[in-house]
């Protein structure tokens, strides 16, 4: 069989290393490009040295694309450079699956609202599709543009749909307390990711006005039918990868314990990346994986719902993803290259 | 001027050897009786190397005590143990500062429901102070037996009290999502704080029963004149010292943000121990220090308040606000010996 | 075609999981048995949670083994342990890669000495052959019985070995400085690997006595064909796995940079999991994958060579060389399930 | 009595805030001013947060200096910056200790060999005195410039230095692995100090040609009366602070274990701040304080000695051992202020 070929754009951050990771031993597609401006010329395990023997592909401007015939290209790109490439190359043949943040959301408005920065390319929120295979299958197979979810909105989404998809919970007044790890701060040396600052210690940020908040609510707005309120708190783990989501909700009605197991089960029958756990699961259970590990109870005492939900931010929160979306997008199997075992410990 | 004379009554675990640390450096008591019935005859250093020098103490059995003459006695002991030596000592001329969480809740028929084990002095119950300076202490001055309290509910009362005292908050619905570091577990080594269990690892734990609920709950009743009910999930970080509480409370009207400062800042404000911070504390912040730092915000797309808690919970968790108890306990300045400085990085 | 039925001995531990872990991916064997005495009839996936709906199997007794076709086993035991299950199988169909210490050295004499027990099984010294593929793969081939190398000493003799086998430096003071993850303590909660023990700490163990001395002095001793004095020191790293070792060793004579690649490129040529690298490597650079990366430098101001070694101890220090040992016995690519990528960060 | 007024040149470092550490609680000093070019006119607790209400000194520039009255001055600043400083003000009457590199070697020859740079003061080194104080405290009390020593340096000396005057090792063949916590590389964000190159993971670095390695061989050259040789190899811990230093050295003739300790007992009789430990030390166990533990024991069967030495690299290695200069220097008790426990865990 001819293999797939695919195209990353940008090549130095932790998204493009791990979409390698994955695609690597991939067997029905080949990685035929990989881009970088600031290093053109180098090898892939120049910029990450252990992949040395595994990836030595050269890297190439984006202006040498017309060399290269490609079926599918992945932007591992930072929010704001996306969108000007999605511009430049929403016309080409190939499909486009973009993991930065900038065609996620509803409208032109939203975005500069939440993001503090003008869109340049509008026309993009009609023709994107929101990449959530458990949730839109259907479109991402006949999409030619996806907005891959953002991080921590994959993991609130997926432990939230099936409640809200139910009609279940009150949707005005949701809270989602997330803690991640410090590569969703990206690969860049700054303050907020220097080992001092992070190793041993623990805080929160972004409060009130994480970006990501308006992601979650949009979505929770589709699946319910309903204006939703989320208050979102993103907290940063001293730990590389991962992402543990608490969602707390009150039940429009008193609920039982089996119900809410019924409720996910049915929800996520088909869904080969969810895992229902028996216990609370903790970020290593999923770590180099696609998995999203959920636990739901329910409190008589207090009348809340509490979902615990678990990702490797890298993968099921970016490249495992984007991979599950291009499978699908190809007409593959699903799971095909996605069948990765958690490192743990 | 003579100084006071203390004994620690068990010595093996973390917050006997945090009591040594800082009481070893107070100028107006002297530590005359280290207990442990395990390692009696062993020196304090022998129990904990990295004292060598500085406390050699020898650990005696508690059958010992009558040959010291003692003004106060700490009790570094499990919850279950403490209970019987109260019991044994409570009409002794030495005053009582019980670590433990014995005599903490209000009745005997609490403490059995929550912590699933008969409590054998139920008389201890009515004696006992409940030992947050910040709330009580005129009734701590004149206390014999201190309940000190547990690591969470410190975090959680001291952050909540302001808004709960005005009865500016909804009290039947608040959200207290606590992450705690490893030494909350104890120095036993087990499953749970296993290295690799824990490293680059999160979760969640204890949901919907977790003993420290009901306390919070008791004292929130107390401050508010209301009957409050309280969710709180206990998490697990990597970190060896310190609690992030984030708490979630929706007002019972509109309030601006800085009506939330100015009432923060009136009701600490003779309150040495609390920093009312500018920004999101970190835990680090506080570590090794009795501390404990507050930051409060309003979301007015939400209405709701978010008021985040940091504390070292083996100092103003447990070690710190013991020594503060004490200190006011014997009349001297309620900062002596507890001028600690934050190790950080 | 038939895959081959491969058992595994012992499933609670790391070396057992991690055997899960890289047999599940592996195309050409089948996992038709996993032992436990201590967890029979429950899962696989009970004992690891983080496998459940990936390794779901029953575990057994290992008195049910007659039950079982079987062409090979592995032993995921202690030491102590192992020798009494190769005395009562060594004679059956099934070949055995032993993963604990008992029949890597020499004979029962050196055994006892180094390892201060009694060896029930001395006749299985001169059965077993010790499982370095880098430098025994035609005995390999033919073995039945595997003494698959420990992980300290995985490390040190691919450092050495082209020095050694070349003759080049003094073989009476080799210095070799290893740094270790806790992994190496096993699963068992102890002291040792109490998280607050090893968190933001470091300390050396095992000075002068530790059993991987002697192994990797015996080993020496064959490759060089001369009698070698190695002084082997570990320490505790707080990371969960991974090896770097750092050895120290004074040429013959006076050598050049480049002979030293020269010597290594050409020694490691057919070597498929040794790279060498050409900067310092770093452990997270082989986490997860059956790679042992290889820096060498001359210090002509010193006349000293210095050689780094870097390993996941659970994989090439464990479990992924005994799986390279099975694809040597079976007859299999030696890769085969071995092409891992590591996960970094 | 009067405080001796002191001064500190440069705000932003981790020397700058370990020194604003201790000598907040020093009792006969106080800090008069505190200069930072990039932040003057913010607080240092503006720079250092958690120092809020603790150290809430404005920042000046040290243009301003003429305007205050001072004792001594500490350099708290970059190797290669604070030449000048020294240049500028070396005829000042306050004494100056510089906690950089600019001064600690023998000449401006072997300096700008070794660290790649010109220096601009070479008539500092004369006056320049090495601040060991363990080794110099006679000329300490006398001097009006210190070099403090580095922290590698630090640990290798201590561990070494009684060896060397009793002439019991062979010098020319002194190996040195050391193992330090990150904040070594400083407080700016780069690659090196990144979370995720640094967490789970360890690596070598600067080997043959780390600047240390002059540091330490030409002081063992001054102990031993020698021409000493050194192998230094640095490596970068996933900890915050310490440093441990395993020495390895043959000795000139056959030991007693005994011998070594009554050797090292003797030499550090008078040094408050060495403790000779029973068991292998680890870096926490001196965590946030001015010790250096010391551990040595002799192999027989290989005739060399080993010697395990560890400090924190910012209190010892830095601001606590320019603390104990400036005791000596101004007449006062030389563990005034420096009682520190460690913070463990």
């Amino acid at each position: 069989m001819t293999k797939y070929k695919i195209g990353i754009i940008g090549a130095t951050g932790y998204t493009g290393s791990e979409l390698v990771r994955i695609l690597t031993n991939h067997p029905d597609v080949e990685i035929t490009m990989i881009t970088s401006e600031s290093r053109a010329g180098d090898l892939f395990s120049d910029v990450h040295p252990y992949l040395q023997g595994i990836a030595d592909d050269v890297l190439v401007s984006l202006d040498q694309i017309d060399d290269y015939e490609l079926d599918l290209v992945f932007l591992a790109l930072p929010h704001g450079v996306s969108m000007d490439i999605v511009r430049r190359f929403h016309d080409r043949s190939f499909k486009i699956i973009d993991l930065s943040g900038d065609f996620r959301l509803s409208s032109q408005k939203v975005y500069e609202e939440w993001y503090k920065m003008d869109h340049i390319y509008p026309e993009g929120f009609e023709k994107a599709i929101f990449g959530c295979p458990e949730l839109y299958a259907a479109k991402i197979k006949d999409a030619h543009l996806i907005a891959n979810p953002g991080c921590f909105p994959t993991s609130a989404i997926l432990g939230l749909a099936p409640l809200l998809h139910a009609n279940l919970i009150e949707s005005d007044r949701i809270i989602i307390d997330s803690k991640t790890g410090v590569t969703g701060a990206g690969i860049k040396a700054k303050n907020v990711n220097l080992y001092s600052n992070v190793n041993d210690n623990f805080k929160a940020y972004g409060l009130k006005h994480h970006r990501h908040t308006i992601e979650i609510q949009e979505i929770m707005d589709k699946i319910s039918g309903e204006r939703t309120l989320v208050q979102f708190t993103p907290h940063l783990l001293p730990v590389d990868r991962g992402i543990l989501t608490t969602i707390y909700a009150r039940p429009t009605r008193i609920l039982e314990e089996s119900e809410l197991h019924e409720l996910y089960s049915a929800f996520y029958a088909h869904a080969p990346f969810v895992r229902l756990r028996k216990q609370e699961p903790a970020i290593k259970d999923v770590r180099g994986t696609n998995y999203c590990d959920l636990y739901t109870t329910y409190d008589q005492r207090t009348n809340m719902v509490i979902v615990i939900s678990v990702i490797d931010n890298l993968i099921k929160g970016a490249a495992g993803q984007a991979v599950h979306n291009m499978n699908i997008m190809l007409g593959l199997d699903e799971t095909q290259g996605l069948k990765l075992i958690p490192l743990n410990p």
